[in-house]
């Protein structure tokens, strides 16, 4: 069992890493909730709803909603039905909401807990790796259909509860799109870390690989978010490949590409922007022995894509600024204008469509 | 020129009363915000709209968004769709909302702040007697059909800028719906105070007398909030009268009563379970000759509005929490049993009737 702590200013939690954890998240939580609501999706219900509700098996008061699985999903159509299950439910301010699943889930799942009754608690139980990101830090939302996480609340769950089993049950696809994250987080991190993450290959990962992978980008998380709980600097580096990511996600209506592997097309633009060439070429390399997509920006106009950049959460006054590297391990952000996006746009796709 | 200040843990701002305020609004907001969206309603729109943005002309990057005036707008509909007026103006996180009018739309206005790009800036610009509550103090929501500000958050606003003058053009119903608040505040507060208050007529008030009580009304606001700025303990006096003021909203689906005239009506209930008989008698005689529509109560079930209070933001464990005094100036919260509930209302009813 890990253990890693959160401390904000507003908020100190912890993030326990356990195999098998689901079995005994009784023992985890407080026995003092007056109900509890997991919320989950479709997929993971079949997987392990089961094994959650016998293990809140003898408290009283436990609920179940669980929605269609996707990131479709965090709309407002599926807050509102949540924000109905509340109520239906009667949930009150010492009441529980159990997020059970990935990113979509936890995210969703928190900012219903975040507006309910002006805020009520919340546990993230994630079970992918992506969620290994969006579980911790307390940002949660819904998406907009002009742009990804728009609307939404910084709050944090009470604690993160990671049962490192339900990561070896995922599909190839959501390995790859969980690993999006992990390479950002090394190349915020340091450079042996993400020489390591080069070496994984997504179809043979195994459970001790992704363990270490998660707990060192949790530390990482943890440290940015206890410095900058609101993001008003440096948390800003955790956009890292997100700018262009959210843009072609939404572009293409949170579909067909995963997260994570939006995550990693914008992350080889970044380095990119931030003339890498040698750490460009290595990611390009990976990225494509491991099936991420990215001829899906061949489907993509440039003039689109900067469109949707600019109604991102970061630009200000119109204005796009970007979270570049000037080395491995050493992010900044900056204003980048629309001409030069344009071009890098037009010389990147050609690059990786090949 | 009236000062007040508001310090909580999170925020600290000024509330600021002056006649014609709204002409000199320009002097009060920093020039720094990228972008400014005034949220008001049609009747306030027609009112002081052109005043504002007259105030406001020589800034670029003013938008504007009406909704229709009524409690009814507090609702997901409106909430979505100013979420989308957020979008289209591409307000950032340097952005400013401007909530022109009463309650409501600070309510709602509130919350849009409060969620769009998970929390940007805004300013209460009350217009109403009855916002002198709801625009100090942070608490913004919309309303769920089960029940009132089911949905919302703590958010403050910036400043809250008052413009004494806009009370004066409120139609008497208006008025009445704002003294509510004020009787609440007084029987909160003192003795003398509410004696003062029983002596004020509705239809002949001068604005000095107004002035008076929101001043006095917005400084013990400002002392409980910043005692207890989450309602985890003594803000929960506030409540005094909503309990049941907010199920006969909620019962007659916000429309044909205003907030301030339900309260009323809970305030009595109040009383009447606080067994404070001789303000009850005064209040009851002062609601009459005012035109507070006690008679509403003919048309409600007793079982209907407890099942209400049941889903309350107060309750606890479906338990019904209610604030009482024990002598004016002298609140406390205490849980209620429904068959008391049940048996003091259908007493109360007759009582008011009549």
């Amino acid at each position: 069992m890990e253990r890693l702590h959160v401390q904000t200013p507003g908020k100190s939690y912890d993030v326990v890493l356990e195999e098998g954890l689901r079995h005994r998240l009784s023992d985890y939580i407080e026995s003092t909730y007056s109900k509890i609501l997991i919320i989950t999706d479709e997929n993971v219900a079949e997987l392990y709803l089961e094994d959650v509700r016998k293990a809140l098996g003898k408290r009283g008061h436990v609920y179940e909603a669980v929605i269609p699985a996707g990131e479709a999903s965090k709309s407002f159509r599926r807050y509102e039905e949540l924000l109905d299950h509340c109520v239906e439910a009667k949930l009150d301010r010492n009441s529980l909401i159990l997020a059970l699943g990935g990113g979509m889930v936890g995210d969703l799942a928190g900012f219903v807990a975040a507006s309910y009754l002006r805020g009520i608690a919340f546990i993230q139980v994630p079970t992918s790796i992506l969620a290994h990101d969006s579980s911790v830090g307390g940002k949660v939302a819904i998406n907009h259909s002009k742009g990804k996480n728009l609307i939404g609340a910084f709050h944090h769950p009470e604690k993160v509860l990671y049962d490192t089993e339900t990561t070896d049950s995922l599909p190839e696809k959501e390995k790859r799109s969980g690993y999006g994250e992990v390479v950002k987080h090394a190349l915020l991190s340091d450079e042996g870390w993400f020489r390591e993450v080069m070496n994984r290959t997504i179809k043979d990962l195994d459970t001790e690989e992704v363990k270490k992978d998660l707990i060192q980008g949790i530390r990482l998380k943890a440290r940015i978010v206890g410095k900058d709980e609101k993001e008003r600097g440096i948390r800003k580096h955790l956009n890292l490949g997100h700018t262009l990511g959210h843009a072609i996600e939404s572009e293409l209506h949170y579909g067909s590409i995963t997260h994570g592997e939006a995550v990693v097309i914008g992350t080889l633009f970044a380095l990119r922007l931030s003339n890498l060439d040698e750490p460009f070429a290595l990611l390009m390399e990976w990225a494509k022995d491991n099936g991420y997509p990215l001829g899906i920006m061949e489907e993509l106009e440039e003039r689109n894509l900067v469109d949707r950049m600019k109604v991102d959460k970061k630009a200000q006054n119109d204005q796009i600024h970007y979270c570049l590297l000037s080395e491995i391990g050493s992010p900044f952000v900056t204003e980048v204008e629309e001409e030069e996006l344009l071009q890098s746009l037009q010389q990147f796709k050609s690059e990786v469509i090949q």
